[in-house]
């Protein structure tokens, strides 16, 4: 390997390619890059997991303050300066790349601020530089992008949660396209900073590809949130009102005017510019790399992981993948990562936390399938008159009494879901959640104490 | 049994006995009653549990105040009225002693508002209405109440948690003696309220009993929560200042001013005057009924089930030694309940989650233990200068891999230990816990992501 200027290129300094990277040092690679166009943290650090969660916070505390009141406190109008939340949120997410940064150099890795495309199988054109490298093997790690649409008028008014990151100053009103959880994430954030916030959604309820009582859960709490949904919508044209102001036209024959107008209906694997072609490099249908359980790519010697591969797009799925790629490549241990049973957050206000399989699918997979369900109002809120409602949700082989899913919506579900999904990849049972004693107060302790299955309003009418 | 007027009689509703009595009544027993001096609902509903986390609620909002500047939020100076809490507290503990109180009488069981006590191994006496009643099963449920010394000069000045739930005005200065959870959790609960507390314990670190790491954290965070801690010292002498003031006079020769002085030192087996010796039952040397692991007592068809046997002090213990001792006389199925792994958690702020064995108590145990341990600070903070940190610790089993203890002390650590327990109880590896993918950005993510053994400093020195 030495003809090569390098054992391992990476390009991409997200969270998949940072921690292949070390990696490959770590098990003993003595030259390995990663370029980086942008800046270093990839999505999550820098537009995605991370600032994201930090405007929930920010956006929550309205309802905190309303909360308190009922609790004998009394905190006057409060009023809220978006230009002072980004500024800090800005200083915290330089204080983490600049971590990021620091990790990567301080494992010997050398890290080119630039753009790296393909010239061949093996060799990178450095964008701003101009200098051509050459890599024994290559990791693709550029993420994923958010999808703008381009084929409706006016379409350059809007943003995508890049943007949304940025702006100068909070709109009054916000129109959101997408049911997704980045779509319902921002419309919850901005409503809970005190604008008015409109959702249009293609579908009947939001969350697709979720379980569908979570997906109706969360449906009804963005409404009582305040979040005017639209369903069975899409955006058709997007005109200039002037002052700030633009009016979307709604398929549906309505309109809604805003002063930001947002995208959050998908994300496409960053592969756009990237020489793929040359190197050879097969995409799928989707526009995303193909790799095989090894994240290896229709290319020997190049490999891709994390979103751009659109397996299971999220940041410690990414990390995994990578460790399992250096693993793999330079640690001398093939190591396929396992995708199964995967839990995930969506900081919707009550967020989310979902892990193994939905009911729907369950019943799909599986002969017998018993549920057991539960939802009601957290502890913290039953001095008021808010109305939430927690939903706890088991999905279990009635055969096996295997616990097959777990679904959340809540106040602190994923941190719960974080826990709950060592359980559900164990392939612990029904029983052995029964087992534990509970823990009080708590809203977790449903979760070990749901003793009825629950029977479709039919069968119960029947019984 | 017919020669006796009831199957089965309980003395007390609280958690256990009202779960006991209803699942009597589910396996067929005809003839139930539960006699209750005080309130349907016991310590956890009336004057432990719920009431205690409504009022740490409360008190969390002082911080959340200033937290959410740091976020762009400005809300003036925020004011608090106690007695305003304690109005919207008392209504929904009287709306869950009524939901308690329905299902106890929709299930078929006899309420007696009344105090019963034994006078022969079969004859109870109500104590209020005069009237004796003979009972073929007995459950003794009567649960703990606060140890209050009477051995110092002034101690009738003192209150405990039961007079605590009940203050007619926030005090001004508070003096809590103990150490110990009910301690810590009322010395945040009146410090974040804007009380100047302090804290007098005859230890050198609080909450005994827990994880040396556990107890460390917490002294840190109590004392950096404007917590004044005065350790190795004892309450001598309490003397009346006027205006409601008093002062307490300290083994250590200092005194504490306070208008409140409270005493959390202990519970007690609430057995005085039950008349236990008339019926045979046996005490232990710490007062709590003998049983063994069927709940009976000495006397065969004598059960206790909670607080009053002194095992493990918590209300789902209660519950499901309750619901044990159901299904072993009524059920046909004899259960003993398995105290081993149960999770607890201290409504400390932030609190603590804790389930297994300590690490202290593991390395007695078990030939190797590995220690795996982290602290940090919780993302929500990140963006201010608030030093308050999280701690997570797994004690593992060197030689099977067993995770044999979760300790966290953080934000939301109750309901993490919750769904951690479920893992534990099963006997899951700290590989399982590893193989489990992250859920970013959680604190949670933090157990299934610590890669490196801790070593004490002089071992890593030595490396």
């Amino acid at each position: 390997m030495t003809q090569y200027d390098y054992d391992l290129f990476v390009i991409g300094a997200g969270s998949g390619g940072v921690r292949a990277a070390r990696m490959a040092r770590q098990y003993g690679a003595a030259r390995v890059a990663i370029a980086e166009e942008y800046r270093v943290g990839g999505t999550c650090v820098i537009r995605g997991c991370v600032p994201k969660k930090f405007l929930v916070y920010a956006s929550e505390f309205a309802k905190t303050f309303k909360l308190a009141e009922s609790y004998g406190w009394s905190v006057g109008k409060p009023t809220f300066d978006w230009e002072k939340l980004i500024a800090a949120k800005d200083a915290e997410i330089d204080r983490l790349s600049g971590i990021y940064w620091r990790n990567l150099s301080n494992s010997g890795v050398e890290i080119i601020e630039d753009r790296a495309v393909f010239e061949d199988a093996h060799t990178l054109r450095l964008v701003k530089s101009g200098k051509t490298i050459t890599a024994g093997k290559i990791l693709v790690a550029t993420g994923g992008t958010p999808f703008a649409p381009t084929d409706i008028e006016g379409h350059e008014m809007g943003v995508s949660s890049n943007e949304a990151f940025h702006l100068e100053t909070l709109p009054k009103h916000v129109v959101i396209a997408g049911g997704g959880y980045i779509a319902c994430e921002f419309a919850q954030i901005f409503a809970g900073m005190g604008s008015q916030v409109c959702q249009v959604y293609r579908g009947d309820t939001v969350l697709r590809g979720f379980d569908d009582d979570v997906r109706s859960h969360v449906h009804e709490e963005l409404v009582r949130s305040g979040v005017r949904v639209i369903t069975h919508a899409v955006f058709e044209k997007i005109t200039d009102l002037g002052d700030g102001m633009k009016r979307v036209q709604l398929s549906n024959g309505s309109h809604v005017d805003a002063d930001m107008v947002m995208y959050a209906i998908g994300r496409d694997p960053h592969v756009v510019g990237l020489g793929l072609d040359k190197a050879g490099v097969e995409l799928d249908g989707k526009g995303a790399i193909k790799v095989d359980a090894f994240s290896q790519t229709s290319v020997g010697h190049i490999y891709a992981v994390g979103d751009v591969t659109n397996r299971v797009n999220l940041t410690p799925v990414a990390i995994r993948e990578g460790a399992a790629f250096a693993a793999t490549v330079f640690g001398g241990n093939p190591t396929a990562y396992d995708h199964n049973d995967i839990a995930s957050a969506v900081f919707t206000q009550p967020p989310v936390g979902s892990v193994g399989l939905s009911e729907a699918d369950a019943r799909k997979a599986f002969a017998q399938v018993d549920i057991y369900k539960t939802s009601f109002r957290p502890m913290k809120i039953s001095l008021t008159n808010d109305a939430s409602r927690m939903l706890m949700k088991l999905v279990v082989d009635g055969e096996t009494d295997r616990v097959l899913g777990v679904h959340i919506v809540g106040p602190d579900a994923p941190e719960m879901i974080q826990m709950a999904a060592i359980a559900v990849k164990a392939g612990l049972t029904k029983a052995q959640f029964d087992m534990t004693c509970a823990v009080h107060p708590t809203s977790a302790e449903e979760l070990v104490t749901m003793k009825e299955k629950w029977s479709p309003p039919e069968l119960k009418a029947a019984e």
